[in-house]
């Protein structure tokens, strides 16, 4: 099984086992500005990359899942809308099926990453738990009575859009003001310190940088975290706090078992943010509902994606 | 059978035929300062007296259900904790069962409303939706797949304690700040107003309620709102913009069919409020999910938690 995670800066793909073991990984950026065909190919090249490095023939494979941020039809394999890809309309499982040779199945990043959440990372063996995955963005993944449930019509668990700071927030990429993902996604943390730095505040984010605010990542952050910057302290554990606020909304009206934390920025800084996290989220739970729900990492790391991607390709391979 | 209504200021009670149409129906002050073993007498007299005025004998009923505010142990028939009421761990079922000679089922009241919504009300035919119901307190129901979600631990639709106005908001009844309840609930409102009259705003609520604030319930909002008060106006006005940004984020989360709006508060201010929450709620809604989604009031008025217990009467009889 091949799977693939298709992000706006980075293609990641993986050669699996029967038993979801990886047995090779390849990585490419993704340059969504040359277009959708040319993107494909280049999850192409990264999956004939991924197979040669196994030293696996493409006929070993039964088929490549692939997940995608934005909305899926699945069924169809074609991706409706992917903002951070600027595609509209793509047909996705075709284009790419006919560059490899093998059944492609696409599915939505996040609905992948709470599947490889559910099979393989903490939400293994429960029933009832969300998935929190912080990044670019903030996505959510409801697990309900062991079953994924993306609502009536598909569109559920956009925990990002939940207005945490109504009138008093700033704005989000949506348009509204307050949203969750306008004060605690990592584009929201390097807009504040890009501000901070601009208004002439020290930080050692400005030479982890070189002086390039584009390159500020969740690995720089963590870096200025670990030395102890008072600036990118203050600010992520802001985000926490409201990481923390959103966990507990979730909380209160779902009442889980867990909610389970991904992404990149949690991958990078989990052991700083978790505690922080936790403090806001069980501050913030009505005292019944509290009680035996577990706010952890899911242990995937940057995995989740393409385990994700891998049982989507296994689902499309038993069909 | 007999559906009850057990609130924190009054007791409803009616006799429902087969096809749940309403026989008879009863009203008392719950009277709470009186403790447990007299307001559940006080629930018998009621039941007894609903069943005079539909001259029917009690042994014409097979079983009476009862919506309570609170933690119930719905199997054992116990009442774990009612904060409006000021119960822990009453045996309602025993006792009140003792009085009538009958079997009794008791209910969370924001449970027991939701069933009713969803036999008799907006949510007919609907899988998926989610309830508001808007009073003294902000209770949610969630029907997902055709059926009543309460989470792991039943403990679910706490989405009065969203956090809408993080650090910004006013202090909630549960301890925390910025709660949907602690700006949307009739009991903000009226706060809200009441301390503007303390200021020496002007008024027509001074008069409605004789001076004595305590009076202030959600008809008399009504009254004042449609005396085109300004004061009132505004007040109403602003917590219908935060029920939709409440109602926005569970859309965003779990992109229901609808979002079904009951409760004291609605039953006197539907008209006026929905146009503004549904305003507020689309523009708090990510295009992607607001597309087919209703908003709208439940149909059932102040009967959806005798109806509610109603049903939950017939499950037990059917026991």
């Amino acid at each position: 099984m091949v799977g693939v995670d298709l992000g706006g800066t980075k293609i990641l793909a993986a050669v699996f086992d029967e038993k979801h073991r990886v047995l090779s990984r390849e990585k490419k950026p993704t340059r969504p500005e040359l277009g959708p065909q040319t993107v494909i190919g280049r999850v192409a090249d990264c999956v004939h990359d991924a197979l040669a490095a196994a030293a696996l023939p493409h006929t070993a494979i039964s088929a490549v899942g692939v997940g995608v941020p934005g909305m899926i039809d699945t069924r169809g394999g074609v991706v409706h809308v992917a903002p951070n890809l600027h595609w509209r309309d793509v047909p996705f499982s075709k284009w790419l099926g006919k560059q490899l040779d093998l059944p492609v199945a696409v599915v939505n990043d996040v609905e992948a990453g709470t599947m490889a959440v559910q099979h393989f990372g903490a939400g293994r063996g429960l029933q009832d738990f969300i998935c929190m995955f912080i990044g670019t963005g903030i996505g959510g993944g409801l697990v309900l009575h062991g079953e994924q449930y993306r609502g009536a019509g598909g569109m559920g668990g956009e925990i990002g859009h939940m207005v945490v700071v109504a009138y008093f927030g700033p704005k989000c990429g949506c348009g509204n003001y307050g949203c969750l993902e306008a004060v605690a996604s990592r584009t929201a943390i390097v807009r504040r310190i890009v501000k901070a730095m601009d208004d002439g505040q020290k930080t050692v984010v400005r030479s982890l940088c070189d002086g390039d605010t584009s390159r500020i990542r969740s690995r720089i952050l963590a870096e200025a975290y670990r030395q102890d910057d008072k600036l990118v302290r203050e600010i992520v554990n802001d985000a926490s706090h409201y990481i923390g606020i959103g966990a507990a909304n979730l909380i209160n009206v779902l009442n889980p078992q867990a909610v389970i934390l991904g992404g990149g920025l949690i991958e990078a800084l989990g052991n700083r943010m978790l505690p922080r996290i936790k403090k806001a989220a069980f501050a913030h739970t009505i005292a019944a509902s509290d009680e035996r729900v577990n706010i952890l990492d899911s242990g995937l790391g940057d995995d989740a994606g393409i385990l994700g991607g891998a049982l989507a390709a296994r689902r499309l391979a038993k069909r």
